[in-house]
């Protein structure tokens, strides 16, 4: 069995190779810039692990992980468009480098890409396939939305904030996992307990994220840390310190938030102290090990031995103990 | 077999209770609003005209009908975006009504929603349904690119003009039939032959639009006349007046296009007079009942009986003389 980095450089390759560079060049010229930047390539990865854990060859998903792996570049393309940002690993946005019109036609391209590619795996396949991904891909708008309706909420519950995630991040992951599980000849059974451990590693990795942007290693983590504060975005550690603060904390929350005034170096510094005082770094980092410990609950209760699932496990710490 | 119109009546029937009133609301309500505002219906009437044509049913052919009208509605959400129209059908675009955020995500989702639809299909045709949807859907993107890169060209060649709008239009209406005569049970060579009747039926659908917002009577045409020329938007009229004109003529017609002092009143009739003096129109009749007359030549090479393509020949010959 390949190991995660191993699995990690086929993907790198195979995106190399895709067939994407066709006319008319302002269509998909984009489409390699986004696909090329890098990042994690944590979806098809999960995708091709699960398929080797259940067949000893990740071949059979490739086009599945490629096509979860597109369709995730087409949403940060148009996220990216939405939230208006201009930097996207360490390289401007397409809409950016380019314009809105370009960044949504080729997003628009890409998300049919995907089905391009998923639409090569083998028949028997594809009609297993089908579903699952639609399903995923509807609910990253679903979440995409909720995540949009809470900009202009006063204050959001934690339940629904949960919600919000599991659907714009952990249904993807759960999505890519799952499939993998199909393509490597899962039962039924295995492949909704690979979706739930996908789920669980999926929130608990942007759980990881909100914490990691306040008080991740500026050196190791490759953004500027307090992003999330400086834009009073409603994230795992904001919303658990509106429900910790007292009357008085709250208040003080809000305000400092909603203040343009201040500097944004004292904006970062003041809120991190509330969040110190409420404790609500360690309310995240146990949100985070309880999702990590469901997630490995999940795989557990999958019927393969433990040693083809090591790999999956391990990954699974990775993304829970990551520092970037 | 069942009316061009009574057909219509079913696709009005099966998008009123289509199931798209989810949550976020904000994300499905856009979807509703942009499926409920008419239109002729032309593709799914296609679709099922096509599959009745081989089969005596059309319920076969309804997912696949459908997918194609919400892919089409998605594009035309999209590309008023892109195009900045305010009015569609007489009512504000999705994003004048909302905005472009909510343009940009609900018209993501409808295209999921395409698919989810189509996945709803036979198994045993959702593998034969799903590359030529794909296929044609990409097309349209490209040819949407296309239709955008000739904004800033100086010059379009007729040739390159024909190959985008067969892209933009097309081929979707192309992969409409066919997709309707596969969910009938056409043979491989029928199907195909069912492709070209759509496509050539998609390209003179094209330049009587072109035509008619022109020439078209602004009694019955139902948007005001001219506004191609407003916009100097590049069509078959244009590019063909160009193409006829003397040195002269091409000056004051670049020059007239170009100028944005003039009123558009005046713009407008003094291009039209141009167009009258090159006989354009004509060019474009001609053009139009060519891609008719090779229409009708393979819905002819179809191996079915006369009777059953007569709904369609119908359909076709409706479409060529319209005048709206």
């Amino acid at each position: 069995m390949n190991s995660a980095e191993e699995i990690r450089k086929i993907i790198e390759h195979q995106i190399e190779i895709l067939d994407i560079d066709r006319t008319p060049e302002m269509l998909y010229k984009p489409i390699r810039y986004a696909l090329g930047s890098g990042g994690k390539r944590m979806r098809p990865v999960l995708t091709l692990l699960s398929c080797e854990a259940f067949s000893d060859q990740w071949q059979s998903a490739l086009n599945a992980a490629m096509a979860i792996e597109v369709f995730h570049n087409f949403t940060l393309l148009h996220d990216d468009i939405m939230d208006n940002s201009s930097v996207r690993r360490g390289q401007p946005t397409v809409h950016c480098r380019w314009n809105d019109n370009t960044a949504i036609l080729s997003g628009d391209a890409m998300s049919i890409l995907a089905y391009e590619i998923l639409g090569k795996s083998a028949p028997e396949l594809i009609v297993k396939l089908l579903p699952i991904f639609t399903k995923v891909a509807l609910e990253v708008c679903e979440g995409q939305q909720f995540d949009m309706d809470f900009e202009s909420c006063d204050e959001v519950a934690l339940d629904n904030y949960l919600e919000m995630i599991r659907l714009k991040t952990a249904v993807l992951l759960a999505g890519a996992v799952e499939l993998g599980a199909i393509c490597g000849g899962a039962s039924d059974n295995d492949a909704k307990l690979m979706y739930e451990f996908g789920e669980n590693l999926g929130l608990l990795f942007q759980i990881t994220d909100d914490i990691l942007d306040t008080y991740g290693n500026p050196e190791i983590f490759g953004k500027s840390i307090g992003g999330d504060i400086r834009c009073g975005k409603k994230t795992f550690l904001l919303i658990g310190a509106m429900q910790q603060a007292s009357p008085e904390q709250r208040a003080r929350l809000i305000e400092l938030i909603k203040d343009n005034k201040i500097s944004d170096e004292l904006k970062i510094k003041s809120v991190t102290e509330l969040y110190n005082e409420l404790n609500v770094r360690q309310l995240a980092e146990e949100a985070s090990d309880k999702y990590f410990n469901l997630a490995i609950e999940a795989l557990n209760r999958v019927s393969l031995d433990e040693a083809r699932k090591k790999e999956l496990a391990e990954y699974a710490a990775k993304l829970r103990y990551r520092e970037k």
